[in-house]
């Protein structure tokens, strides 16, 4: 999508690579919204840090990352030994897994990148395939995200209110995003419209990551507090909401999202406010037969007892802070502690449809339409 | 209620007067909960600024102060004339009365005190009146403040998790609080039980009042995001909620409370969950007979765009800041606005009860029992 910087309105994707220098370069996004930066990282171990780092996140953005990082480490190899050629390959696979552990785009896309690999014979060829594979991996992401915003933009009408939590935006993915892409679908013919942007505390990825998004992007838009939602459905001041997904049920239409989403939806259900889901197919766990039995990650307390953010007032910026650096600020009782759930679940009836790439479902139609919806057995 | 500084544990209320110095002593709640201190004020000017600064803030502690503020400013005064003593106690009036112009309390506080005054026939009968009239009014808040505990402690049993939204605690009043009066109650009685407070974004007054006062009296509680009470009642870990009211509708049984107030109740409902609210008689409106009629504050975007907290790491603390002052870090995207309506309204068929001093009563039911209320014609 496209950035300002300074007067230059440019395209970026969240995730590039540059053959030349063999780099991979990222959006930092520990520094957004207050400093826009890209940084290339030039070796395998760099990239993996990188996504450990948190210098890159979001499912489709990791998985294209490890994607590059792959192809990166495999290109930097030396020689013509198919074994030992065979040997580093599994070490930057496994670093790069190492990472992010428990997430499963990396190693989706890895595994990708290497069955691709596996039609070259010669070191030098399976080094180029490798490359292709993983540009490959990133242009299906754009192009998938594309076609969630295809099926998704005419539920967009001219004028509306739409109400958005967390960010499953652009800077999630390698472009356009999936609860965006209808937003941005829209955007492009001609439409106009509001979007409400939950803060969604306590990491505040809708009031930092989203907010800056449709800013870029010349959305019209407002942050509330997650708390508001509710007073302004009351009061007739949302149309529609539209979220993304971590995890959805292909077997019940379940979905697993941002700690917070399954308020929105309560709440959207009392006011007869449409409710609607974006989802990668990559996202749609087919085994699992009940939402009782996704994990739920119980996160750092320090999240919730605190904030992170620039401070402001110019006699503190002179005292040591460097402009544009977020810093903690304890906000809590200190002596108090925290539950920090990360996500929630969502149960299917109140979710008014599922915005795939290849159509809009209702929640109990995914399983019908599981071939359609890359289902293997 | 008691608070512990180093190893000493004392009784404090929120607001009290020293009649030997003529002086007001409040607790400075805008360094809470990073720091604990007890600030006097020697003239009513003081009082009156403390009061719009928001040093004190809650119904019950500005009604409170005012009253003693208006004490104070009339035993100041110097003479046996009673026409420019007249004259002196309306300029203190005025000036107490413009402190917070949008509040109700310190003006009915204040008019009770002269009304009490008006029964002396010299100034000197008038200055001790006033004085006896305003420890009055702050015992009476105390008295009420327990009449709600005793009425809706027994709500409260053992073993209970019980959420709670923003702070209707002992310091929004002299002593003991509203919605967390049943919880003291019950703790006097010995049941153990566990509260989670809500952070109440934006302004965090659950993470940072709440919290301090249930630490200091020594009760189990954890603080969690405002999203995720759904999660945690989907669980099944809320057997109960307990807020309190800003505005009570006498005719409907609506209540007007912190932002995020009427998420919970629809969340309440749909798990079978009882939703009480402790309501003081003084915030009961007799008079509109629709919540919608109610004008919702739209308070200040910078509330929702950033966060107050103290700056947590040590290279921080080194270069110029104070250890316990808070500081306001930005935390959205600086180029986004926001909107911040301050309260909400829940309507009266989400309410289980509404506990008063003097009984609980379902929404509807305020109406029926209006004159043992406090309702006059």
């Amino acid at each position: 999508m496209n950035v300002t910087v300074g007067r230059l309105t440019r395209h970026y994707r969240t995730v590039a690579f540059d053959a030349r220098k063999n780099a991979v370069r990222l959006i930092d996004q520990r520094l957004l919204p207050h400093e826009f930066r890209i940084v290339a990282t030039l070796h395998f171990k760099e990239t993996a840090r990188a996504i450990h780092e948190m210098t890159v996140r979001g499912a489709g953005a990791i998985g294209a990352t490890a994607a590059y990082g792959l192809a990166q480490g495999v290109r930097a190899f030396r020689g013509r030994d198919l074994e030992r050629f065979s040997r580093h390959v599994d070490s930057v696979y496994q670093m790069l897994k190492a990472a992010r552990p428990t997430a499963v785009d990396p190693v989706n896309a890895m595994n990708e990148v290497r069955s691709q690999m596996r039609q070259g014979t010669t070191v030098a060829e399976q080094q180029a395939l490798a490359l292709t594979a993983a540009e490959e991996f990133a242009n299906d992401d754009v192009r998938h995200c594309e076609a969630i915003g295809r099926q998704g933009g005419p539920l967009i009408q001219e004028g509306m209110r739409i109400l958005t939590h967390c960010n499953a935006g652009w800077l999630a993915f390698v472009d356009v995003g999936t609860a965006t892409a209808p937003l941005y679908a829209a955007q492009e013919e001609g439409r106009k419209f509001h979007v409400f942007c939950d803060e969604t505390r306590p990491r505040s990825q809708g009031a930092t990551l989203t907010a800056w998004e449709l800013a870029q992007q010349g959305i019209a838009h407002e942050i509330i507090a997650d708390n508001a939602a509710g007073h302004l459905m009351q009061r007739g001041e949302i149309d529609l909401v539209i979220v993304g997904s971590d995890r959805t049920l292909g077997r019940t239409g379940e979905v697993t999202n941002k700690i917070g989403t399954y308020t929105k939806a309560v709440l959207a259900e009392r006011h007869n406010i449409p409710f609607y889901v974006a989802i990668p197919l990559s996202t749609i766990d087919w085994e699992l037969s009940s939402g009782r039995d996704i994990p739920i990650e119980e996160r750092d307390q320090s999240e919730v007892l605190g904030a992170w953010g620039t401070v402001v007032p110019a006699r503190y910026r002179r005292s040591g802070f460097r402009l544009g650096r977020r810093v903690y600020v304890r906000v809590a009782n200190p002596s108090s502690g925290a539950r920090n759930p990360g996500f929630d679940v969502t149960p299917a009836e109140l979710i008014t449809g599922l915005i795939t790439p290849v159509g809009i479902f209702k929640p109990k139609e995914l399983w019908v339409n599981r071939c359609k919806l890359g289902y293997r057995e």
